[in-house]
């Protein structure tokens, strides 16, 4: 069985990985680096940073592949994501069988959190469903909104209440916000909103050096929030960005 | 204005701690550690295995105080937890104000994630009330249910879901369950689900050398998860689990 590990690696501040991630990337031979696309060249660098960083002294393989995209355009999501999953599949167990020697460990570096919206583990599933023999090892990470309710220097919870965690595309349909986080939300859901009694913490590149955060009654900051959104990904041409949604008692 | 960090220290294994809350650490020069009573002396141990971990050299100062109990036959849990709090509150400060110079930094050692189910924070705003000045810093940790969902290999969300965390006193109000996580559930709330379509991924004393694992359908290894859980808790005289109820599609 071919081993390999699922590294989380926190939100992009280096000093937030664990020593057992850090342990994980010096047993790794090889790295399997996903590469989106021109404009996330900056994950890329930043993860070249963290094995710069970590592991000074080299003796690793790094294998940089092309990602598939997904079809943005289909109309039914969970179906379009499955597709892509299959897609993905097929390369890694190509990758995995081509590039990965029976006495060599794999890895791939994944920001944040592995087990919160990160397909990785699904699409292992799938590899491991055509046939290749996996011995999987998953290593836990900080996740984007735990480095956002740190910067704000809130809890994620309101005291003993269910906290919801999701994508932005299910934020429309939710019945009534009283504490959401909100991941992924590349349409700007909270725009839309015009709840008076909603707070937002907001916050981008968290644990770079480009960090932005915002807080404050959502009625009063949005607009803000969208001008500091649009002008920093036209400067850098990504962002990944998070919030929390909270009604005040 | 005092200096204090609020430092989380993953769930139980000294590796699942970030370089940033390690450099925290050796910046600390008081720390305070809550006590909770005799039969909680385990995680009083597992703190300073920590703290001889990362700072070998000593150099610091360890202020161990009993912590006040929260009236647990209170009716109301907001008022009761509220009231706990501000009994908090007031021996914080004072602990502040005594033991804390004002060229030191102090730091409490909060396991898991500050965010999330942890009350420090909160009192520390009813410190700030009380007129005592905090410049504070929020170091973020791995969650339990992180740890959890790594031990078992699986993502906390299903495919473009929203996640619910939840502590155990709440699970009993969910509408439907489709996927929960619940954290702090000392009355065992799931044995008392009879849906058959639920399935459990259960973990006690994650991280640690007493880690137990259990997953499998709700109805089938409920009782085992119970008779294990008794069986620990006789034996450690204390338990800490966490669970994630997911409904097979």
């Amino acid at each position: 069985m071919k081993k390999l590990l699922l590294i989380g690696i926190g939100p992009g501040d280096p000093r937030q990985i664990t020593y057992e991630a850090v342990e994980a990337l010096r047993r790794t031979t090889v790295f399997f680096v996903l590469d989106k696309g021109v404009d996330k060249d900056d994950l890329v660098r930043m993860r070249r940073a963290i094995l710069e960083r970590y592991l000074p002294e080299g003796g690793y393989r790094l294998v940089q592949v092309a990602d598939p995209c997904r079809d943005g355009a289909a109309t039914d999501y969970v179906e379009a994501v499955h597709d892509w999953h299959v897609h993905r599949a097929a390369l890694y167990a190509r990758l995995i069988e081509q590039e990965l020697a029976g006495d060599e460990v794999g890895a791939f570096l994944l920001w944040g959190e592995p087990g919160l919206y990160d397909s990785t583990l699904r699409i292992l599933d799938l590899v491991r469903a055509r046939g290749v023999a996996l011995a999987l090892e998953v290593i836990p990470g900080i996740s984007s909104i735990q480095a956002l309710a740190a910067r704000h220097q809130i809890p994620l919870n309101r005291i003993g209440e269910p906290l919801t965690v999701l994508p932005g595309r299910r934020l429309g349909e939710q019945p009534r916000i009283d504490n959401v986080l909100v991941m992924l939300d590349g349409q700007c859901v909270f725009a839309d909103l015009d709840d008076p009694q909603l707070v937002i913490y907001w916050g981008a590149y968290l644990g770079t050096a480009d960090e932005l955060l915002v807080q404050g009654r959502l009625q009063e900051v949005k607009g803000q929030i969208l001008a500091m959104r649009e002008a920093a990904r036209a400067r850098k041409g990504w962002i990944m960005d998070t919030y929390l949604l909270r009604r005040e008692l």
